[in-house]
């Protein structure tokens, strides 16, 4: 039964990594002593080693240990093995590359649809959906594929910003956007604001956090959904 | 001999349709009767019908007239034979996997080469650079590679923008985007502002506007250059 969380951002505006969500990720966890952390995305161009001790520090006021899928000489059975799978934020693009030419596609997709308990954050979010095409992320390196692990039927995009009526700024709207996406895509997005999460039990779909999400289906108008808001039926 | 402007945006903010480029198109197409405009990024997926209309509205202040690419039945000729070309502003991703499809890309490169003036805004000047690894744009298709048409010797990031200090959102800057690029690229990249264009003149590129622009060069810290800078060096 899958057992997923899906975060918009790890860190909150005046928070520190993680804060906001570590008592839902104590319950998340609950089975799990140690995680293994998929650090690919590389923020900021960190190492995988400084990025993985981020996430531990974060996780160790939850007491849970913290490993780096970098560090394992097979990281196909370290993913099948783990007790738990956490995919840090970053850069989509070089995410999905670097699961495509390490070949974890397939191991991710098999150790979350078996219960694996996963956490995503950002990037970590988008490569759930079924494409990667309505990540904000610059495309810095070209993937394989944009098809991602398609654990949810529809799309995410993270860090959901609503349109500035102030701006002299000419460039797209992120809802100008999703809707261009629409002109080639049929599947729906669910546009995460910061603070709110996705919680997945089995095919049970829920919107977490505080905030509205603002859903785009095809050929429909966008609109509001308030948290606690079930979306297993959005496909 | 080279003869192109690459311009930031179509549209500064309360103006109209390329109104603050004009007089520079009159001088930049003076040759030119005709100008055949490449429609493809397709913004707002308005048909190329459409999009052609508006453009053709702009160039009649100058008494240019405008036929759409994609309504020739042969448009590798249509290219070869133009006596301009404006290659309009959407979705990048779109563009360069149109421009792919129908095996435009060497047909291009060898008109601008060749000396037929060529204008591009926003989407259209980010494919004149190595590659459109920095487009702002959504990747809401899969182009068959990321590479772009190569004219100038470096990348341009259109739409530049300053990071916003006052902003609670927690995505990444422009700046931050365009660092991370450099983790996995060389090349240098130019951030144009709104209202900025690049003129390029055989082998001669300068800063045109009334703006600044932003220089990222590979492991260098980021640097302001200002209107009439002679970018020919940079690569």
């Amino acid at each position: 039964m899958k057992n997923i969380i899906l975060a918009s951002t790890s860190t909150v505006h005046g928070g520190t990594y993680l804060d906001y969500i570590l008592p839902t990720l104590q319950e998340h966890f609950k089975h799990a002593n140690n995680i293994l952390f998929i650090p690919f995305a590389r923020p900021g161009g960190i190492t995988h080693d400084d990025y993985t001790n981020i996430v531990a520090t974060a996780f160790k006021k939850i007491n849970k240990t913290v490993t780096g899928l970098h560090t394992y000489p097979n990281p196909t059975e370290a993913i099948t093995q783990a007790e738990a799978i956490f995919t840090g934020g970053g850069n989509t693009f070089v995410l999905t590359n670097q699961l495509y030419v390490n070949n974890l596609i397939t191991p991710l997709q098999n150790a979350v649809k078996n219960g694996t308990p996963y956490l995503g954050t950002s990037a970590g979010s988008n490569i759930c959906g079924l494409t990667i095409k309505t990540t904000n992320d610059m495309p810095i390196v070209y993937p394989p594929s944009f098809n991602a692990l398609a654990l949810m039927p529809f799309n995410i995009n993270p860090h959901y910003l609503d349109p500035d009526t102030n701006s002299k700024h000419m460039g797209e709207t992120r809802e100008t956007r999703i809707k261009e996406f629409h002109f080639y895509n049929t599947p729906p997005v669910v546009g995460l604001r910061e603070g709110s999460w996705l919680e997945v039990k089995g095919n049970q779909i829920t919107l977490m956090g505080n905030l509205h999400a603002r859903i785009f289906e095809y050929n429909k108008t966008p609109y509001e959904v308030a948290p606690k808001t079930n979306l297993s039926q959005l496909k």
